[in-house]
């Protein structure tokens, strides 16, 4: 039986996250279910989108994700299915898929219209429990994704605008810090991709990373590179550079916050 | 196989809760393990009675609820266990089964007191682990419910004071939060069937609510139905009302708490 | 098929869990995934050797381990396995195996290299995701042990300190509050077998039990042995003893931390 994940605002001190997971097996005794977090601060549907963006690729062919972010739960706000590479996103129509349809990778949109794969009773403030758990769990059963509901255009479909970093006029980038972890890591939004476009012609030079204040030459190989208490920068696990402090906190030492901007500029320049 | 669902105050920062689930595991390895909540506050069986009234009816037939809210661990407190509706719910005989005992349906109840389906040593202060963990676990297998330990009957049980409404004198009806949840929605036992008294004769007429010295006109039916910020009333996933503001906290805005009154009335009234 | 256990400093706030457990089933979609422990404090290997020192005697033969504290995490420190009573731990050399690879029981350590068995792209900063979860998954296939790696000698490992009570020149025994649970108990690393030292002559005597400048005479059956908000000392869940206040906290009531001594002597000693 495929996996799937639920990516949510509940938070674990209430009862909602269970009684997704209790009609989820109601339905699918077999499912594996996996949280990928449920601690996205309410309503904040951008950072789930963020989260969610690198987060899939990690799951197997078949999985089905669940992403409750969903302030207009009970509102006329559409709920949606895409799928892309084999796996199928279920959220509310309110940009929480943004980087899932758009882009050029080919995908499948239907708006989940199919009431006979809701709950017989559909409250007004718990589709997750109501709308969201049966229909994955039907798609772990393998109902049909196109018998979900018509067909959506993307053109038609919210978006959040998803974090992009800049390539300013003096020639370096400006990326942002989109997430903070437990250990006060600061990932920011800036791929390796990225840092090619400051140096095009491929010669190799060095970095200078500037966060809170600080300057940062080049990128480490491991959070144990610097000392304990330095801070460091290095290539973390969503494939971005990410602001640590080895055994330590980069988001107290730093005095950095999510949005705040983190800078790369070339060795040479100023 | 089926669904157990785990009903705690044990927390998820500590091994209690992984060890629970290591014995299960180690008697139905096939088991589906739902962790309905484990933030009940340490020892609160009136909070964890109330959420447990509601819950259970979103498992699916033949699911086991182990609820462990167990001030009196080791002392001579019975374990019960109650099967209602196809369901079997296990706790310590400290009331926080009464809302499943109580009431028109037929029950059956049993002292669990059958050693051959404990770990065998038993600890003093971890029944959740060398009790109700395996005699769950031991059901899920099938193990015939009377087998548990001879008969019990309801009026020996303990039994804790649950949240009801009161129909005033003025013709109000007054409820009491009885939960906050993560948004800082507050959850009250006022159900649809108790309005109903203030409206005895059929007649449709709307209604007001008063929150933390806040009048609201009625319900809506949805949270986007008020502006971002603005409170409202809306029958929430549990049935019951629920003081909300969109986009925000109830418990912020208006101050208020768990066990403070939330007053129903009709609205041609002072 | 088998257990696997997880026991980390990831927390649960961001979804690098998530993203273990989605590794895990890929390649064993019918794995049994207990959450033993997120919330070590980061970094916290000594706290973490100590919760698995007693906490895997609860799993089910077969069981897989995966202890993942690891602030050396991309540098050149190693990555073991260990074989011990028909379960096996995969955790970081540092120290965190200690307890299961220290004593008289027999064990088979490898290191584990074998990269057939990681993820295809190891990050830097997630050995988790990327190495840790795909081998565990492998073994619950039944990958043999001996593929992991070279076999590795104890002798060459890194350790920790594991706490160990001490018995002082005036006969009294000292012991550590190794954890402090949800409900404030505090646990301590004496176990029935050191309290035999104070009583050599098997003769039996009470005892006295010293913790924050409290004094506590002898121990009781369970936490309601005493008046509610009293303090009492009890054999707790790890099988060593407990300070605990009835329905209250006893790391509040007492002012103690994890860390502090607590001392047992005898009662007719001064």
């Amino acid at each position: 039986m495929a996996v799937i994940s639920l990516l949510t605002d509940f938070g674990t001190d209430d009862e909602y996250v269970g009684l997704v997971k209790a009609v989820i097996y109601g339905i699918a005794p077999e499912a594996a279910v996996v949280d990928l977090c449920h601690r996205i601060d309410p309503h904040d549907i951008a950072a789930a989108a963020v989260l969610l963006d690198h987060a899939w690729r990690y799951f197997p062919e078949g999985s089905v994700h669940l992403a409750v972010v969903d302030p207009g739960v009970g509102s006329r706000r559409k709920i949606l299915a895409v799928r892309r590479s084999g796996q199928i996103f279920v959220a509310p129509d309110n940009g929480l898929l943004t980087p899932i349809f758009v882009g050029d990778e080919a995908v499948q949109i239907v708006e989940v219209k199919n009431r006979s794969l809701f709950r017989s009773e559909v409250s007004r403030t718990f589709h997750g429990r109501d709308i969201f758990a049966p229909v994955g769990a039907h798609l772990l059963k393998k109902v049909p994704f196109e018998t979900l509901g018509p067909p959506a255009a993307a053109e038609d479909l919210c978006c959040v605008k998803l974090p992009e970093p800049v390539l300013t006029a003096d020639g370096s980038l400006t990326g942002t810090v989109v997430w903070i972890d437990r250990f006060g890591n600061l990932i920011t939004d800036i791929a390796g991709a990225h840092l090619a476009r400051l140096d095009p012609c491929g010669r190799r030079r060095d970095l200078v990373i500037e966060a809170g204040g600080r300057r940062l030459a080049g990128t480490v190989g491991s959070y144990a590179a610097a000392a304990p208490g330095e801070a460091l920068a290095i290539f973390g696990s969503r494939g971005t550079l990410e602001i640590a402090v080895n055994q330590g906190s980069a988001a107290e030492t730093l005095g950095c916050g999510r949005g705040d901007p983190v800078r790369v500029l070339p060795a040479d320049s100023g």
